[in-house]
């Protein structure tokens, strides 16, 4: 099969479940998702930085010592083992990068399967 | 000092080189570049993936089996090993993110030095 393009807005397109980690692509092993509106849970990685992207809607990524806010366009890594919240008041589309074998929760019991779309 | 977003539209506005990597953010060990327009060489990286995502304007990305065109929020991975070559014929911005110690071109003999902005 020839290589094709991946459309994000395309791809989101496909479901409605709010932080339902969906699989775009693959890269060096990390897995590279998009995900919807919704406050989440307080969480950190032992193991990795975690790469957020807003392609629309905006979301705020409260840390301990502050809040970082994102538009369309705007990006933020979370250090890896720092706690972090994230927050879209607003329907939110995002583009996510973290290892394949992470839990998006931090915490295997609770993470949601990563379903490749 | 407290963590800011990365804003990728004004992180752009700051320079004019065509496809001189310019490092905005790091992730595990990857550097988080902007680039614009023009045409590059054909190269492969022997030792990592290559991810493409075109925030504005339009990128080929040529494979020796076929061409994959992206527009504004469309991406592409190109497999480690895989010869391309991509090619802007407009002023396009793109989000690419490679290993800190890639060389942009493939070769270090001719990679360019990846700034920090």
């Amino acid at each position: 099969m020839a290589a094709t393009s991946i459309n994000l807005a395309q791809k989101l397109s496909t479901f409605e479940e709010a932080w339902s980690p969906k699989v775009v692509a693959r890269y060096n092993g990390n897995d590279v998702m998009v995900k919807v509106k919704g406050e989440f849970n307080w969480h950190s990685h032992a193991d990795t930085d975690d790469f957020f992207l807003v392609l629309k809607g905006g979301l705020t990524i409260r840390l301990r010592d502050g809040d970082v806010r994102l538009g369309p366009g705007e990006m933020f890594v979370v250090p890896v083992g720092v706690e972090h919240c994230p927050v879209a008041e607003e329907e939110t589309h995002l583009l996510l990068i973290e290892p394949g074998d992470t839990p998006n929760t931090g915490d295997a019991a609770t993470a949601a399967v990563k379903e490749l779309i």
